[in-house]
């Protein structure tokens, strides 16, 4: 892995921390615990939590044209790819990535078992919430924290722990566990456009196996067709029984232009469909849109201060910058989910 | 890249042609050039080419038990995941790997274009015949030709090279196009399992992009279900469009200790069940056949020197000793080529 490669896995993952206190109109509190929680929404493949509208109408009119076999944008079958980030555009990611709330929580959680963390950095600071001095050290105590809370287990063994963590952990300020904060009109996408013979596959910069351990039941979406940033895995016989584990060393970081490398290498096709919400996502939307034929670039701007968060331009996590930028003369969708979404979260009742 | 995986992978495409002479019981010349070239075989599912017998019960048995809901055996459809070998459990191997020979023909073809090679190893040998001389060459040797066959090019316009040299090209000895020396059986096999919920990977130790050329034709496997081994991609904007280019630079080995990482990185889930064929599989069957729950091993044993070719513990490509030695104690069946099967090739009749 490159220096360069190195600093971009530190900096995607702890710019986050960096910057706590960065919530550009975060939402309040709410109450909204006990709201249905249902995971059967849109297996009809219809979009209902989503507005009528130029944007809708948009997408809507893509695969329409893309999936009739008389129309000139017509694409067969076996060509239909849609990719999806995940952070910022399938689920929240404010005021930091889900994961890395899951490595803090796990540091925690292992302390008893680690005394010399209580000494020794970035544990140290870590365990004293001083998370923007952990960020002062840079892609250094990222590896440490990876490996220790990702590394010598199986992949089985990592889920495990995530799903436990995701079943008894709220957001700080919303109240909902983090997988009820999965955008409900974005799992309707993916049902509505699995419905029309597209395969959905997420390209995420978060850890694949973070991702894989809860996408099947929030998203629909089977293992293999997760793709992320990963670790390194060996191939090991332990007291007789072959097994792989999770190094924790940090391999491949599916961010920027390594989302179209990730693709290539894993999906080895170009997409036809690309649904983003950040800078990172720039160049899987561009190489996407730019290939030929029928392609559909789309943005999520996170307009809504109210129910969600409004940020874009000056945010440190998922900064959209360029993308708004060069999204009019590339064609790219704009979502404004202020506007175009009737409700953002999977825990809200549809309105 | 350590430096074991490099020269496994130097062994992995160049053991098979530093003794080109190795042809243990080479069937002969055939004159099979005119029978039925239809790919419709089997989409229905049916193991027609399978001889009966104990083999062919195994299988057939572990599919009802796994399929059925009454059964103690039965896996879910999610967890149906059926990974196979390529090279001489999906198609032939010998006398060296088509992937060599397609090296060995790109060489050739862009010779004119390379006036210095007539005078720069290990092109100058390859180019006179001498495929050992570019063997006792090592590592460096693959590398030099793999990036400067496998380089500088987007992965389509690469598979469009090889379907062209696919389309062409014929087996020295058996005078068939190669992509006719798929086997009948597997073709049927994997079809078989697809009808009965499970979905087919391919794990093989050759190029992705190069076993992504031709599956989705010859095996009903989409791009993404094929796991190989990677050289590295590079996102670049060349001339103003967004392009993803193949370096030619060997990335990832997917051979030995390497299919169950890879299966492990790419699908994220352990197989119900592994097809393979030489010691370079073990690994990966070991590690399919160690999981909770019902498991299948196969291993394809080349037993066939009249109709195709009979190699195992001594031979330089596909290599089966290990295998064959503890297929018993693993409970692994073992298939017999000339006792299991009726026809060999796609290219033949069903009798």
């Amino acid at each position: 892995m490159t220096k360069r490669k190195r600093f971009a896995a530190a900096a995607c993952l702890l710019c986050a921390a960096a910057i706590p206190v960065l919530m550009t109109g975060c939402a309040t509190a709410r109450d909204s615990r006990a709201v249905a929680r249902s995971s059967s929404q849109s297996a009809s493949g219809t979009l209902d939590s989503w507005r009528e509208g130029a944007t809708r109408t948009a997408i809507e009119s893509f695969v329409a044209r893309t999936t009739d076999p008389a129309s000139g944008d017509f694409v067969p079958e076996a060509e239909r790819i849609a990719v999806f980030d995940n952070d910022g555009a399938l689920w929240a990611e404010q005021p930091m990535y889900v994961q890395l709330a899951f490595i803090i929580d796990r540091v925690k959680a292992l302390r008893a078992a680690h005394p010399e963390w209580e000494t020794t950095e970035p544990f140290a600071s870590l365990l004293k919430g001083d998370v923007k001095a952990v960020a002062a050290q840079g892609e250094h105590a990222l590896g440490a924290l990876v490996a220790a809370t990702h590394g010598g287990m199986t992949d089985e063994e990592f889920r495990a722990t995530v799903r436990a963590w995701l079943a008894t952990t709220r957001h700080p300020t919303m109240g909902l566990r983090y997988d009820e904060m999965v955008y409900r009109p974005m799992v309707e996408m993916l049902a509505y456009l699995r419905a029309h013979g597209y395969r959905t596959f997420i390209v995420s910069g978060g850890g694949v196996d973070f991702v894989r351990a809860y996408a099947s039941e929030a998203y629909g979406i089977p293992s293999d067709q997760v793709i992320g940033s990963t670790a390194k895995y060996r191939y090991e016989v332990r007291d007789g029984v072959p097994t792989v584990v999770k190094t924790g060393e940090i391999d491949f970081v599916d961010d920027g232009k390594g989302k179209p490398v990730g693709i290539a290498s894993r999906i080895g096709m170009r997409p036809r469909i690309a649904f983003g919400n950040s800078d990172g996502d720039f160049e899987m939307l561009a190489w996407t849109t730019a290939g030929q034929g029928a392609r559909l670039g789309v943005l999520i701007h996170h307009t809504d201060a109210a129910r969600e968060w409004a940020y874009d331009r000056a945010s440190h996590i998922g900064k959209l910058s360029r993308g708004l930028d060069e999204a009019p003369a590339r064609g790219w969708v704009v979502v404004d989910m202020a506007r175009d979404w009737k409700v953002v979260f999977r825990a809200e009742e549809p309105r």
